[in-house]
């Protein structure tokens, strides 16, 4: 951590600041310039509140050298974290997971015809939303239970183990019971007390990134998770929200490698609500398999134009099947599967 | 709602879409052009979503001409909403709110003292956080229930009612027998199961702007709460994230005369997150006045070195007298009191 | 276009506006509502602009539904525009392109041996800067003249064709006359005066993405120097601003597809400014090739320490070698070469 | 400057960056962690190029604590700048100025008439667009030399010293001779030529924040012109993009107190493009006012809904007259007038 300190701070005021960083057992280097005095802090400085210290009136800048988050970090485990669900490995450098399936579950029927369909083409995982965060009290807002059950169904007739989307911590039993993989939304980020509460569990999670989080701060809220105890974290970016009205997000495909170089958690990449446009899925599928990604969630329906939410960028089976396809191609030329 | 079809679109294709609508009881209004099929729906379009109708590959787009709100919307609710607690009125044309205090509540003595000097200053109502959301597990999270009775303490001494954070539904109990007004963070403004909760309670409702909401997400996160059957909401910018790494966030001013001709609902500004460095928090107050803010929520703090947290944005004491001092002079010009 | 006026205008005041349009030989359909008046607005409004009629009290809003693009537009264009340049296509079904070559030209030795590396890795044009746009005064402003005629030495020896970036139009000649592409940067996007000129030399015109600019922006840039003649426009996207401050930009690559579907113009990717770090740059160019670039302008030099602007996100040779290599590979996935 | 170097990296690897450094005159002070090796440099660092530095494989990060600007600097120049323009003191603590008139020029008589309005409403200086730089080739570009030849007989007619934008380099000498103050558009903030071109006349330069530049990236271009001589640069916030799509940019006040806390430039506001919307514009002026504005610039209109650019966010003079009378209530508050 470095602290600039302003030109002309007395020689007590710069002790202040700096005796209660020793007193946390830390040690101080300094460099004093023309215009500022400059401290390197060196030590554990991941419990020190940068904020704190810049609320002192001859602090210019505290800057963090040192990344905030351990148990996240590459630097104190180099090995990278696979996430086993029913014998399937997220994070592996061989084989890249895809994981299809609708946006909202609307009936038993639909939801096992899909894990039929998505299964056949090519997926191992089943997704589908019960509880759905929407915009509007009005909209369709998930058959909650019923949701579930009619998930519990389909893995049931394909073997394929289902994701979905836990939204408040008074259904995590409901979760915890009946889901392989517990998905937190983007709106959920930093919706910390939830975060702590899956960490407390032995469930695989499934974190999205917020809608306009640095990568740093989803590090922290997989952190938060870790913290608690629960390893078992996949990381999904899914679009940020940026001045393009062209797509509904923008998909930051560089997030890839710098996850990869700063974690050791597996990404996986959701290109159906990063673009918003079904004719825009498979583009940025192919890209994100091409950029490392460890797999793929994407929205299917049979009927898009019929679907209770997000019609608009959901595939059909067909094409579906189509970007798996290519998919694996690509996935062979950097050397892995899928 | 206006619906755009691609150019050759069968008469079929088309009537499958409109039929669709006119089933829901709307009404179809066609202007067929040379490179275009243009639709006007006219009827109550609220429940319908937009996106489902784009998932129809021969629609081209779909906007929305009416606001998807109805209960926050000024339209059908001409007059100002005032809400009131323990006798002081948030939204009154003649006079603004001010409330001070602490980021986090850090202790009984420490709260208590603050709500002296804050109240005598020309605040009327105490903030103070228990539950804090933080961005880092290894960061201070608040005195929890400790944090609540301490600002019940303060209360009882100084008689200004007070604002807390309420970050997860399990508390929800503690915060209606406690506090006076129950604030929704940013995090947590599309937690819609939180939402629904507090709008199941008859308590004034606090909600912060997300950081990276648009103005139409947030009142419909205002729409939530009251389509609960809780009117009692106050709207609350904090900034907005943007490029700018000058300042915390981008405090957004316009957002004022927006809310003010949108909904009948009370905006109040926080300058201290919107600008995270107490050098801009007289600038942006003052600013917010002169816009028509309907009242302010600044954090104070009587050591903002020795803050446990956001110390940086915090005011002594003797600059929020000045603020409130100044911004009391700019509401007079404007035609209110503070 | 579709005009919406707020409910209770006047029929005399709705005639006001509506007549304006209809005298331009536009048609009106209107459909009356119950809170809106709605009106659709038929014939070629690409002259007309929206905010001229939004200035009306009564008028709530204007939205088109055709492009304002036309030269530009894939509508009116239905087959891909190839820019040939010395028997190179640039927006070929068949092969991609890659350029590379040093951010600045530092000397005639250095872009000549720089020449012979990329041709070597299979690289078939050279980029290079003569005249940088520097945020600092005080930086390295390129060796102007001197510059370009090291470039062109650099193609007699190699005869790749060379690509450099045009400030200021009384450099236009100079360019005419010596280089084969002329670059028009992010910063220079909407200098418009410098578009018209460009359009009205017969050279292709590689004109990249402002760096907070809309897409339609960006053709609309496209547009004017299409409008003054030159129709040889490659696009080239380098990354908009966000949020984020772990990359230099945000590499947006959903622009690909919508390019393709909006424009038949080709369109390039350049990694090296998207990202603003080397480690970054094979990612998001196998990226862009997956998602169905028609080329990649990336940086190399052989000392990027030493370099006298961008090292840190220039390849080495070897490395720009090895991403020719695998994005050789996946372009053959998708059905190309490159 | 603080530059990190990786862990593990070798002592001659590091020797070689510091060495270059000191060789330029820098002194170095080390501090050596665990995880890290931090040094801090120390000099005149403004003419370091941190992305160099960064190009090291060695290197982690390079972070600036002394800013890169000198002659803009607050630091090196403690007195406020103050442009005189026919005796009107921008700048100036004690009174405000306010600059009115139409977006684009649109004839003579029109000009002069708005003049003698804006005049009469207590404006001091007159604005007006001669050549215009449009999202469209195809919209209305300004009627170029007979526009200035317009605003140069409404300054016979009025005394009203006169603003207009200048686009390019070529009509250097038209504006040296006939305008009063030269504006730089917010599209050309990083047009580097021209904001040379502009630095070596001695005339008053208005130079608009681009559209998503930082507050840094600002005051550097202000630099460019003072580093050529012309320390008259005067800043005009214009908004910032957003994801926010209900305004036309986002007026980012904050900039005030911190452009007068690291320049001694004077600083006004544009809350015409800031908004884009006329409704909006009195909240804003009051806003920029209480936040300590140096000025206004507002366009003015008297048939907005005619206007050839710009209308929607055009003030009628009734209107305009109506914020300077609140406007000069809010100043005498703050102790200033208008």
């Amino acid at each position: 951590m470095i602290i600039t300190m302003k030109k002309n701070t007395s020689a007590q005021d710069i002790a202040k600041v700096m005796d209660q960083l020793k007193a946390q057992g830390l040690q101080i280097h300094e460099s004093i310039g023309e215009n500022y005095n400059v401290f390197g802090v060196v030590g554990d400085t991941s419990r020190i509140d940068p904020k704190r210290i810049e609320a002192n009136p001859h602090v210019d800048s505290v800057v963090r050298v040192s990344s905030p988050y351990k148990k996240a970090s590459r630097l104190f485990h180099p090995d990278d974290t696979i996430v086993e669900v029913n014998g399937i490995r997220i994070g592996d450098k061989e084989k890249l997971v895809v994981i299809g399936g609708p946006c909202s579950v609307e009936g038993e029927d639909m939801v096992v015809q899909l894990a039929k369909d998505v299964k056949a083409a090519g997926a191992v995982m089943l997704r589908g939303g019960a509880y759905k965060p929407r915009t509007s009290p009005y909209a369709f807002q998930g058959m909650g239970s019923a949701g579930i059950q009619a998930m519990v169904a389909a893995r049931k007739q394909t073997g394929l183990p289902i994701v979905s989307e836990l939204m408040s911590i008074d259904k995590l039993d409901e979760f915890v019971d009946n889901v392989d993989i517990i998905q937190i939304g983007a709106r959920n980020m930093q919706n910390f007390d939830l975060l702590k509460a899956v960490g407390r569990t032995d469930k695989p999670i499934l974190l999205k990134r917020g809608l306009a989080n640095t990568i740093e701060e989803w590090i922290m809220s997989a952190e938060y998770i870790m913290s608690e105890g629960n390893e078992k974290v996949i990381l999904c970016e899914r679009g940020i929200r940026t001045f393009e009205p062209a797509t509904r997000n923008t998909l930051d495909l560089s997030v890839i490698p710098i996850i990869k170089k700063k974690t050791h958690l597996p990404i996986i990449i959701d290109p159906s609500h990063a673009t918003g446009d079904w004719e825009l899925v498979e583009a940025a599928s192919l890209a994100a398999i091409a950029a490392g990604a460890d797999g793929l969630m994407i929205e299917v329906h049979n009927q898009p134009e019929c679907a209770w939410s997000d019609g608009a960028q959901s595939l059909r089976p067909d094409r579906f099947a189509e970007v798996i396809r290519k998919g694996r191609a690509i996935a062979k030329v950097i050397g892995r599967d899928l």
